[in-house]
């Protein structure tokens, strides 16, 4: 009876997990036409550096941190270090493109003499990535750094899942500002008649709003959490009993 | 020991639910500012009607419903039904106020000749505005009208919690972009040189995260879920094994 629950409960989740690729591709996708389409296409040198920006936040901060979240739904039967490194492995790549993205910005504002971090979309943004080193360096101390006590990193886990969610969130909504932004400075006066760069850039806006919705809804439900591995689960009860129990085999 | 620890660990919720309400209050105190130092103050009848618009949707879809969602934590300990009355009653004045600030702006657009509708603001306010209308109308078929099944409220339950959140977040970047389309729009060429109003409007921007993220973590700690009374846990456990049991007593 108990089993059968469990698999009708996750029988959603293998669609919610497609349609959140369906999404982030589609996103992708969309972020490439309007800046190939409508902005000039990219280069690094030229005026189209400015083009790099939202092209490597959108993949790296976007679509890379939010299947990073997924990885511990989806790898659900394979081993905890497996799912650990992949984790890892993505959020490598995130910060890595979205750190070239965050320079092509600069550089670009830096050659035309614009000046920097004056909008909500700067502000909201340079909070949110300051965080995200922080969650990062943290992340690396507590779950890749050996001898870290279970007591500590079980004590850490839950706000390193709630940050990395509310990161996804706060990153969502800097990408949004910096679409309206972008798009009010380029065509001011022809935007309010929605011409066809307004209205995908608007739904841009929402698809990545409902890529971000479906990554937090796959992840926030406690039923489609992954079970531990029968030996995993051995280890983290003589753990628990080590650490809860108030005795320490190292503190005698 | 458990008791102890269920003490230890709802320690830090009192400290956050005033830092909500103290980032509540700010939040209003500095739209109300900006309004009526920068943009002209309030009427109805007047060019001031625009303003009406984000004050009524910062006070009913942020303040009121974020302290809706609080409710159930707060409020721990008074029976079910008088946190579910506060919690809809907190939702009646979120939807009036709310409204009035939605009619304040067409009517507003449509004096001055405005386009509407042509925004990502305006795509993702419609947008949410409409789920939240669902979420009320589901809401208050499945826990105010009595006779709904058990096993139909705990089903929807779930997702009702996990909308109320989404929805507080998608209303609060909503927010963002009218901010930052109103902005840009009042003082464009101002703006880059971080003038007071910039810097208000940049701070009200980061202080709405500020106020989502200390709820979103509130509402989202398990061990901070409201216990049920005793005589609660007896009914439920009964409904549970009528329901879950697959035996009902009206369908013997």
């Amino acid at each position: 009876m108990e089993d059968s629950l469990s698999r009708q409960n996750t029988g959603l989740m293998p669609y919610l997990v497609a349609t959140s690729q369906i999404l982030g591709v589609a996103v992708l996708a969309i972020t490439g036409t309007w800046l190939s389409q409508y902005r000039g296409g990219f280069s690094w040198d030229g005026p189209e550096q400015f083009n790099v920006h939202p092209l490597c936040m959108v993949l790296g901060m976007v679509f890379l941190c939010g299947d990073a979240l997924l990885v511990y739904r989806v790898f659900r039967h394979e081993t905890k270090r497996a799912t650990k490194i992949l984790h890892g492995a993505l959020h490598i790549l995130a910060l890595i493109i979205s750190l070239v993205g965050i320079i092509a910005v600069f550089q670009f504002h830096k050659k035309k003499n614009i000046p920097d971090m004056y909008s909500m979309h700067s502000w909201l943004g340079i909070v949110t990535f300051s965080f995200y080193i922080l969650q990062w360096i943290i992340g690396f101390i507590m779950f890749f750094v050996p001898g870290v006590a279970f007591a500590y990193k079980s004590r850490i886990k839950p706000l390193h899942v709630f940050f990395g969610i509310g990161l996804l969130v706060t990153t969502i909504a800097t990408c949004l500002l910096g679409l309206t932004e972008k798009v009010l400075f380029s065509i001011p006066d022809q935007y309010s008649h929605l011409p066809s760069e307004g209205i995908l850039i608007n739904s841009l806006g929402l698809l990545l709003v409902a890529f971000g919705m479906v990554i937090g809804y796959i992840v926030t439900r406690e039923e489609w959490r992954r079970p531990p591995l029968p030996e995993e689960q051995a280890l983290s009860i003589d753990f628990k009993t080590l650490t809860e129990g108030g005795e320490s085999p190292t503190e005698p």
